[in-house]
């Protein structure tokens, strides 16, 4: 067998069972091999950066990796800014990048550049095979890389040669291993502060934003009296009805001074000592209030669910029963359906009421979702998917991964009008592979983010030049058009009521459909 | 004043009115310098490799530089590969990358990232200012470094706080070298050579696709017997009637091989030695033939243009009329336009029958664009701007660019269907800034160029999985739908009387329009 197949029944082998990709030439007979290979479905994108979001977005919801396809040094500088957060997600991910035939790279040909710079950026792992006979060893090394506690970006560089060359075969899976436990002096330091009895916070983050680590956590903050807190951009957090609430740290610097103010131990689960987004003229970037001390119980490459297991038994918390959650609503009770124009609250409101149980929900609704968490926390019980590293475009993509990863459960993204611009083409894979992704564009017509921020970090206030560099209209965008372009049904809705009533019929229907919700900025 | 004032008015001070952008909270204060700075227009892009693409075309027309507004690492990163084909076009480029603030750096806050192993990719200038007070020099320094010979992409790094901090003042402007003069070494070589009565091809690339270099060329070809041809891909090919006509070098490695038989000097000038864009199984990658002697009059950094007017001197050629060109046909003997189903050809001989006098054609046309050379090569003078990079999602940036540069010239964008969904948001920009730009989409509902690859490269004929990955209906691209979205007008055309209508309209009437020209891959 050729190298190419070799590499695509060794990921197979090794539980890799979807690639999203945008081929070139340079991979034709990986593509090629799809056809021999049973075990992998291949899933096209239109847009590189369609295909690293979706993979990130189905690892957070498989919780393995799927591959992405990738055509040269160019094919991955589209991917990298899905993959930049699918970094911070620790997503697992397995970049197959195609190169140039290794006798053809010194030629400088107009593809050439240098692959590895560009995947050094996101800090994974890295290798480029040589050789057909090695190449299912580096496919193997390569899964478990991306396996590899907390998870990250693993790539691989196949050489058109490479995948072409005969007299390769399967490699077996390689071990990954599993993740190591707490010491029990962090276990203790974080049990000695949170008993000291002053004002405490646990911040959890990375694996510790599922039900175990929630469950666990909210048994430690009842016995100590500590608030609960979670990363601001969690990669996937486990809430709704059964589930204790966890309220996010907040975006601006300002809100998180106020939510921690007076705290005076900070206990760090999986999650990172908190630091301001973007810096400020005058202000910190180390939110942790001045009196606080830190704790670091786990990170997130550690055991921290166990970890957090341990520190409630020391506590004497663990035969406690889960802690009360919010009374998990019948769907008589559910919240009433807000009427009325479009707002940030009645936009919130029409989501929590409408939310379908076991929904995933992707959000990159920025400004305009401010209103989301309060209004879906007694939702039924779902996932709830963020923007981990900051880099726009990442709704749609993740939306299409999460959707593969998990067929039977519905997809709800909710995606701000000026990030949906750019991988809206991830539209058009839902429509081809059918997915039930409902998408709601929140669309103000601004980068409203933007304009708040220009306030912020202390410019002047805009004329019409600085405005114009914030404003999504002239002309507006017609996202019904769009989606129908791409083959996916779509409506406008500027009440509350209409919302509701695509809301239901979409959610009613498989397949993709689009939502124009459309409504001011900071209404 | 401040540091982002300081550089936007460096910038204007030294040539650059034009600033191509998608910005952040990280380039808010330069933003905010808009409105403070007289003589810089600010184009909005809704992703970055259309700002990116937007400066190449520019600088293709304009000789000179415009700048890039990007958002810390992934906002570069969203941008890298139209960078990569504006680096293979030696387009001067200022790329203004805005960074956290350099206290905040440390932090690794979740956009955090190493911007300079992102610029060192494109392999252009890079520089990280420090200090407000310095900034303005290396903004000066960045434009220099743009248009040195050949010119290349420089990227300034701009911390925030380095934007928003007082106490800047504009620097003067730079001096950028000229172009060195080619040894007389070289020049002697290349004319014993040509006039060794062998024979012989003249490769023109980088600035001799221009009309002094191109009259000077077919000067030398007429005393000599050599043939002119022009690189694969120029960045700018100045061409139609009134111009001497220069076939340009083929794509595929065997049609180059046809069109190189039998030659024995091959004389460079601007271009680089022939390679094969991709490697093929079993075939050579330097498509030089094997008895031709390479002769390196100049590369396309140096003055290729004189070295060619000095040796059409040396060959006694330089006191000739201009070589005969295509005489220039008077509007009634234009080529009449086709009629019946749109094909390759008919397609082609509608565009080079319609195509209005000094048209910039911007071609990302591929496989749907294989019988444009000959349909067009008598129209009126044109301009004729290539995909020089091979990364696809080049074409419909570069008309924006090209469209700024040049606002009282139509440009005509020839599209294929795969490559315009890449950074299709550019006709959002188009229709913002009301540039001239008729856009005609090849609707062929394939990535048409791997149907051909897959079988070059020797792999197995596809079956199902591998042709999903190369087929792009189901669903089918609705290119009028997305038009309308986004602001432009559009309309589907799949005769060509119904192309030369809606071009002729098009053409017409002043703002960008769209044409989607539906016809099968292979016709």
């Amino acid at each position: 067998m050729n190298g190419a197949q070799a590499v695509l029944e060794t990921l197979v082998e090794s539980g890799v069972e979807v690639c999203f990709g945008n081929p070139g030439t340079s991979e034709m007979h990986l593509v090629s091999a799809l056809d021999r290979v049973t075990g992998m479905r291949a899933v096209l994108a239109l847009f590189e950066g369609v295909a690293t979001g979706a993979a990130d977005g189905y690892a957070r919801m498989a919780d393995r990796p799927a591959a992405v396809l990738l055509h040269l040094g160019p094919g991955l500088a589209n991917g990298l800014a899905n993959l930049h957060n699918a970094r911070r997600a620790a997503s697992p991910v397995v970049a197959i990048v195609g190169d140039h035939a290794t006798g053809h790279r010194s030629y400088d040909a107009p593809l050439s550049s240098d692959i590895g710079a560009l995947a050094g950026w996101v800090q994974g792992w890295l290798r480029q095979s040589c050789t057909a006979r090695q190449v299912s060893e580096d496919a193997a090394a390569a899964v478990a890389a991306a396996r590899t506690p907390p998870g990250r970006v693993a790539t691989l560089v196949v050489p058109a040669d490479v995948a072409w060359s005969g007299g390769a075969a399967t490699a077996p899976p390689v071990d990954v291993p599993a993740r190591a436990a707490v010491p029990g002096t962090a276990v203790a330091g974080a049990r000695d502060a949170l008993r000291a009895g002053l004002p405490s916070v646990i911040l959890l983050g990375g694996p510790a934003t599922r039900e175990p680590g929630l469950l666990a956590a909210a048994r430690i903050a009842n016995a100590t009296g500590a608030r609960l807190l979670c990363e601001t951009f969690p990669a996937r957090l486990e809430r709704g009805a059964g589930l204790p609430g966890v309220e996010r740290l907040a975006y601006f610097a300002e809100a998180v001074e106020q939510q921690l103010a007076g705290t005076r131990h900070l206990v760090l689960a999986g999650a990172r000592s908190p630091v301001s987004f973007f810096a400020y003229p005058g202000r910190r970037s180390d939110l942790v209030p001045p009196d606080c001390a830190v704790h670091q119980l786990a990170g997130n490459d550690v055991d921290v669910v166990g970890a957090l297991t341990r520190l409630a038994g020391d506590l004497g918390a663990n035969a406690d029963p889960p802690p009360a959650p919010p009374a998990p609503p019948a769907p008589a009770a559910w919240p009433a359906v807000p009427t009325g124009p479009l707002t940030a609250d009645s936009f919130a409101g029409v989501i929590g009421a409408l939310l379908p149980p076991g929904a995933i929900v992707v959000d990159e609704a920025n400004t305009g979702g401010r209103s989301l968490p309060g209004a879906t926390a007694r939702a039924p019980r779902h996932d709830w998917l963020t923007l981990t590293g900051g880099a726009i475009g990442q709704g749609l993509p993740v939306a299409v991964g999460a959707a593969v990863a998990c067929p039977d459960r519905p997809v709800v993204c909710l995606e701000a009008d000026g990030s949906a611009m750019y991988t809206l083409s991830a539209l058009w894979t839902m429509a081809r592979e059918g997915l039930d992704v409902t998408t709601v564009v929140l669309d103000n017509r601004a980068y409203a983010i933007l304009q708040l921020e220009l306030h912020r970090v202390g410019a002047a206030a805009p004329g019409h030049a600085a405005q114009a560099m914030l404003d999504l209209s002239g002309p507006d965008l017609d996202f019904v058009a769009l989606a129908n372009g791409m083959g996916v049904p779509a409506s406008r809705a500027t009440t509350a009521e209409e919302l509701a009533d695509q809301l239901g019929r979409a959610f009613a229907e498989p397949g993709p459909h689009l939502i124009d919700a459309n409504f001011p900025a900071f209404a």
